[in-house]
């Protein structure tokens, strides 16, 4: 018996999410390996056997996966959203690349999801309706003058900006750092859209104006995202939050 | 009766990566809007009115939509990949923008798809692991300068960049300058993937290095991921393709 070893994009939250391929995948998987919380997404299954980990240590997982593949086991590393974007997949090829010749020969695959960004657009309008970049905040992996210039180039190009892992108790200034950058260039009502836990029943989703944002309205849970220059909100009747959305077109319109 | 709008995002051409939530949509729906490939996608059920239409008149669309919507119908406008990168859900907010102020009452809403370029990225490993910018190459509704100028700044800011609509019969000549901004920056072997057709029969994907990339290897059909500079390939063994990935890190391995 040959091993597999799938990452499989779960989602947001939500199980409606999850895509009919990605399901395809845990269905037929012997080992579930993951983050605690993402393992405890996927159906439980009569002689599956499931790995549940901290949230820290990708790398050893990753590995971990691997070797149960290399025995013949039909493996999912279960990431939440899509795996490529900020999460397990890279994890897994770093480890292939540095780890046991043997496991290039391994059926390596990955299954998409719906990542972060995607859903919290979705919920607001079309704030990634024109150009646009994701950045992770994170400096635990590249040094923060990477983040920073990266970050200082994309908003003077004027794309929206999705900004993953903005903030976390280790990390609890980079946000406001991020926002400073920000408004070198950004209109002070340029739309701030910070979108927590989409698709679970905490969700809690914000639009606010760039002068009035502060990092403590996000947490760990939280994706950011900034508009460009010509980001713009459509009011509503009543009650109704207003619509966020980017044109399609750029400059004079045609 | 009061309508409702829901712009679908159908994922790439495999029904295997259509959500539930968006399949939930389809089902419920009484008309269905949108290109005609996108709307030959979506089950035929009795009694549902199919709408489909050319694909350069986005915004008739939109207002036919919501026209149909505002006389009590459940729309469900379709869009390959996700709506709202790109698609048809910028188009919707647009005309309600600037359509019938009744609009703004309806109930308008986005259900996300699996976009184009992580279908792609899941294919052939992990290059969008790093940061990444999302690009489209038409000058359709944006002046070339403002293409190119986000190009050289997304290269020069070393991000990943997928460029969607890298050509058409009608914009012959935009790919092969991008390719030429993005050698004044990036090393011959940045690793170029075109990936066309993700997801359907035709499905044809390829890894060149950017000293031998060419326009003619993309048509409409083609979405392009240009590697960062440390975006690198894993040998395998056989006839096996190599896997693509940037790694999370970035500068000395932490």
């Amino acid at each position: 018996m040959t091993g597999a070893l799938t990452i499989v994009g779960l989602g947001p939250g939500d199980p409606r999410y999850l895509t009919p391929a990605a399901s395809a995948v845990l269905a037929s998987a012997t080992d579930i390996v993951g983050y605690g919380p993402y393992v405890d997404r996927v159906p439980e299954r009569p002689g599956v056997r499931r790995h549940a980990s901290d949230n820290r240590v990708e790398l050893d997982r990753a590995r971990f996966a691997l070797e149960l593949a290399a025995k013949g086991a039909r493996v999912a590393v279960v990431s939440g959203g899509d795996p490529g974007v900020f999460a397990m997949a890279a994890a897994v090829f770093e480890a292939v690349e540095n780890g046991d010749p043997s496991w290039r020969g391994l059926d390596i695959r990955v299954e998409p999801g719906i990542t972060a960004m995607l859903a919290a657009a979705a919920r607001v309008g079309a704030p990634l309706g024109g150009d646009f970049c994701a950045l992770s905040l994170s400096d635990n992996l590249k040094p923060w003058d990477v983040v920073a210039s990266r970050l200082r180039a994309a908003v003077a190009a004027d794309f929206v900006v999705a900004l993953y892992n903005p903030i976390s108790s280790a990390r609890p200034w980079q946000l406001g750092a991020a926002f400073e950058i920000v408004a070198e260039t950004r209109a002070p009502d340029t739309p701030i859209i910070l979108a927590r836990a989409v698709g679970r029943p905490d969700e809690r989703i914000r639009i606010v104006p760039l002068a009035e944002v502060e990092a403590a309205m996000a947490d760990m849970s939280t994706i950011v995202i900034i508009g460009a220059s010509n980001t713009r909100l459509i009011e509503r009747p009543e009650e109704g939050a207003p619509y966020v959305y980017t044109p399609r077109f750029y400059g004079a319109r045609p």
